[in-house]
């Protein structure tokens, strides 16, 4: 399991999109995965609060790495759906995958985005998708 | 309808977000929106194709403003769901989203994605979502 | 609360496609709420499992009852998404769902979808939706 | 081609859920499928509308059948979302999902359902969803 999260990281930090945001993989588990972004003005939309689009960024990457550790290896993510809650401000956010239906060609995940605002996390956007192995 | 393009680049132009990310608001009709992405290697994941978190950016943005545009004034993405088709490469993509069933309370939309290389247009991914009235 | 409780239970017993099919709303919370469905021959597929279909029925009536007693009152589903797991057989399924993001203009809800055999449960579907007021 | 469309007809005749709800598969190309559903008053909810189940059922079984068709063969739908347009009501309904994305592995399909009323068509609900080849 450590060379899993030790890969996992490699592919994270492999990812141009991921350092160009800002996001860290903040933890790896046998099924589930952590991101936490920084709040910074480049992540923001038109009335200051986190852009829906840097949101989905966070829910499309913990999804596939959620899955990825869940099957073991390189994978893919084919789908997912997102609901916003609430509006996203504060210091940073976190976003938690985890695995739970898992399958050989497919395992299906839950995420939940939090924002952190002056040490309280608040639950602003859930989402739910499919991460496939890479072929 | 002037008008409204115009309130509609004016609210792209103040996303500091579609800034960073080097998107451009390229049409904008009464219920239908386009958005042109210059691909570069900050948008990129670990196998050099786009990251699918810079799609789900395109999908939200675009669905955002063909569902702000139907409802004629501020409005907010609530959810969506996007399924990738095939890796994208190439010099930009385009996001094409129009609105499908208008109401007064929400606008659901579709949304379709096309890599552009060598100048032709293949389609790597499918969106629909719901956009709301601003409260 | 148990006014709420009588209110969700008249409203299900008044649904004829829900009598139609079998299903019985068996628990109904402050945010929440379960529907149990007998298997029998009318639900089925080709290959002997439950259709999807009525699987995606349980989906939209859990999320919509637990939505509805979030927000109090009459209300409606907007969307929801569902993904299969795994077939679905055995004597009876349950499907559970519960609000996450609760707002005067929307709930998001999550829905688990267990398939019963042998009186093992076994998560064949999960589903995630929004609920709004009935106009 | 008459081959598969005659495949699919064998198909959804032994669907046990498929009569039992009244549906019919009127239409089946080579990446798409068409549904119609009589609406009678076992299909309705509490309103006297026509139960988002039973349009859910369509999307489900529209898209299944569009998909399994482009596959060329047995097909399953892992996963698909509806958005409700308007209460649908009228002497039927018509399902016409159609395939979009294409590969090996997958296939993305969109569904459209319209709710007749007096000769007319009305756009009620819109989704889309994946089906991949039987294991």
């Amino acid at each position: 399991m450590d060379d899993l999260q030790a890969f996992a990281r490699h592919i994270f930090e492999s990812q141009p999109f991921s350092r160009f945001i800002g996001a860290q993989l903040t933890n790896a588990g046998p099924k589930d995965a952590e991101l936490t972004l920084p709040i910074t003005d480049n992540l923001k939309q038109q009335h200051g609060f986190v852009h829906g689009g840097a949101i989905s960024y966070l829910a499309d990457n913990a999804i596939t790495f959620a899955g990825g550790l869940a099957l073991g290896g390189n994978a893919l993510i084919s789908e997912f759906k997102i609901n916003y809650l609430k509006p996203a401000r504060g210091s940073h956010l976190v976003a938690r995958a985890q695995a739970k239906g898992i399958g050989k060609r497919q395992v299906v995940c839950q995420c939940e985005i939090y924002a952190v605002e002056d040490g309280e996390e608040k639950l602003c956007a859930i989402a739910q998708g499919t991460v496939v192995p890479a072929s």
